[in-house]
C-alpha cells in the first residue's frame, strides 16, 4: 500500500457539507465554520525512523520538528497560528529527562509564533516514539481579512514563485532546524495577491504537481530558475538541480501571484527573504520542465513519500 | 518514569493567558477563545499493545476506539462536536484494506454524532499502529448557552453520580464497543445544573480524585452505592467493587449536581440512561469510602495507567 492512494481514498470519501467544512481533506489545513468564525486545523506527526531518528537527532530536535512541520501547514494557508495539541508516545524506559525534551521542543516554535500548547496525551508504550501535533489557526491580517490561501487558486498565466533554496535538507540538520514561513506567508499575502500556495514537504517537483491538480491547471518551469540549496547534491551522486526537484523536507513555500506583480515581488526589499520566480501556470494539466536549451520535458510526479 | 508525574509538570509550565486559553492541560479538553467564540479541543491517542490488541481486536476497533475516547471527552464536557483530526502510523506491511478499516472504525461514531473527520496524515513506519485524534466541540445548547462543564467546579454538599455501571470493561469487548455519553451529558447538562463532570477512564477511584483536586474538595463514597456492572469480576480472584473502583476504560460520567435536586434526579425518566448517586462532595481534601457497616477508609488514589 501507498500513502498517497490511501490518502486520495480517503479525500475521495470526504463528502462534507461545504458550508460546514469549506476545506477538508486535501489542502494543508481543514477550515472548520465555528459558528461567525474560521477555525483552521491541520494534523501531522513525526515518528522516529521516519521522520527523525531518536538515537542520533535526539528527543528535543524531534519535538521541535513536530511542531515546526505544523507551522508550517499554517505558513502555506498565510494564517494566523491559535493554538496546539500533541499526543506523544513514549518508548517503554524512556528516561523523563528525555520526555521533557521533547515537551520543550515543542514549546521552543510554539513560544516564538504565540502558539500555545493548550492539550495533550501522553501513554507510555512498547513501541518507538510517535509525537503527533493538531494545530488550530485563524485567518490572518487586522481583521482577520486574509482568507486563507489554498492550493486550488492557481490560475493559468499566474507566475509561480519559491522560497529559499531546495534540496538536500533530509541530508542535513536543517528539515529539524527550519524556521517555519509563517510570518513570511503573511507578509506575502497583505502585499500581494496569493492565488495559491503550499508548502514544499514531499519535494517541489510532487508539491508542484498537488498545487496543479488541485486548480486543475498545468505549469511551465524553468529548470535553470530553480534555487538550488548550495550543499543540495553534497557527498551524492546526482545533479544538484535533481535534489531539488526531488528530494523532501525543504519546508519551503510554493506559490502563484497574477504574473502583473511578479516583476514588481523579484525586486521587493520589503519581502523578508528570498524568493524566486521558477515560471508560469498553463491551461492543461501538463507540468513541464524547460531545460537551458529549450528543450521541454514532463516534469516526474515522484518525490519524497517517507516509507520507513 | 510514570505519565501522570509527567502530564503533572506539563500542567505545572502552562502558563497561559487565562484570556485566551481559559482551560489548559489539566481538564477533558481545552477551551481556546476564538475571537467571540470557544473551540473546545482535545487529543487522544491508541496504541496498540496499550488501547487495543491489532491482531486479537482488529483495526476497525481500533479507529472506533480512537474515535470513540475523543467523543467521550466531549461528553464530559457536556459540549456539542464539531469536528476531528486523526493522524495514523501505520506499520510497515500492513494491506490497505485494514488501513481503509481504521478509517471506517473512526468515520462510525464520527458519522452518528455530526463529528467530521475533517483532516489527517498517514504515516507508514517500522513500529506498531499509533492512531491520534484531534476532536472538537462548542458550547452545546440552541445558543450554545451551556456553558462547558469542568472538573473544578464541585462544591461541598454536592451529590456525586454516575452514569451506567462500572468495572471490568477492559476484559471484555466493551472497552472498544461503548457508546459515549454525548447526548446524554447534554440532556443531563439542560435539565439540571451540573457543577463538576469528568469521564472515567482511569477508574472511579482515580478520576473521582482528579475531580476532587480539580475542585479542591473531598468526598463521601457509599459502597454499597456504586453501580457494578454484573460482570466485572467475572473470572477474577476479586471484589466486584474492587473492580468497579480501580479498573479503567468505562467511559462512564461521574458528575456533581447540587443536592437539593438529587432525588427528583435519581427518578427523572427523562434522563436516557441509569444514573447513581453514589455519594456526596465534602469540605477538605479527603476522598473517603464508607463500608455498607458505616466504617469509613480512605480511597486510594489508584487505578488504571496504561503501562504498555
Amino acid at each position: 500500500m501507498r500513502e498517497n492512494d490511501f490518502l486520495s481514498w480517503i479525500a475521495s470519501r470526504s463528502d462534507f457539507d461545504p458550508a460546514k467544512v469549506p476545506v477538508g481533506p486535501g489542502d494543508d489545513m481543514a477550515v472548520v465554520a465555528f459558528d461567525k468564525d474560521w477555525l483552521l486545523t491541520a494534523v501531522d506527526q513525526v515518528l522516529d525512523g521516519v521522520h527523525f531518528d531518536l538515537a542520533k537527532d535526539g528527543p528535543r530536535a524531534a519535538g521541535r520538528k513536530a511542531m515546526a512541520r505544523n507551522l508550517s501547514d499554517v505558513a502555506a494557508m498565510a494564517a494566523l497560528p491559535v493554538g496546539a495539541v500533541a499526543s506523544v508516545a513514549l518508548p517503554k524506559g524512556m528516561k523523563e529527562s528525555d520526555a521533557r525534551e521533547i515537551y520543550f521542543g515543542l514549546r521552543e516554535l510554539g513560544d516564538e509564533f504565540a502558539c500555545p500548547l493548550v492539550g495533550g496525551d501522553v501513554s507510555i508504550w512498547p513501541g518507538r516514539l510517535a509525537i503527533s501535533v493538531t494545530i488550530f489557526a485563524k485567518p490572518a491580517g487586522v481583521t482577520g481579512g486574509i482568507a486563507p490561501v489554498l492550493r486550488s487558486g492557481a490560475r493559468p498565466g499566474n507566475a509561480i514563485f519559491v522560497t529559499g533554496a531546495l534540496g538536500g535538507a533530509w541530508r542535513t540538520d536543517r528539515h529539524l532546524t527550519f524556521t517555519p514561513r509563517v510570518r513570511e506567508a503573511i507578509v506575502l499575502s497583505l502585499r500581494y495577491r496569493l492565488r495559491a500556495m503550499i508548502d514544499i514537504s514531499d519535494g517541489l517537483a510532487m508539491d508542484l504537481h498537488r498545487m496543479c491538480r488541485a486548480s486543475g491547471v498545468g505549469a511551465d518551469i524553468h529548470a535553470a530558475a530553480i534555487p538550488v540549496h548550495p550543499d543540495a547534491a553534497a557527498g551524492r551522486k546526482i545533479e544538484p538541480l535533481e535534489a531539488a526537484l526531488f528530494d523532501g523536507e525543504d519546508y519551503e513555500l510554493l506559490f502563484t501571484i497574477p504574473s502583473g506583480r511578479a516583476k514588481q515581488l523579484e525586486s521587493d526589499d520589503k519581502i523578508p527573504l528570498p524568493v524566486t520566480r521558477i515560471g508560469t501556470i498553463t491551461k492543461g494539466s501538463d507540468v513541464v520542465l524547460i531545460r537551458l536549451d529549450g528543450t521541454r520535458e514532463p516534469l516526474p510526479q515522484k518525490g519524497w513519500e517517507h516509507q520507513g
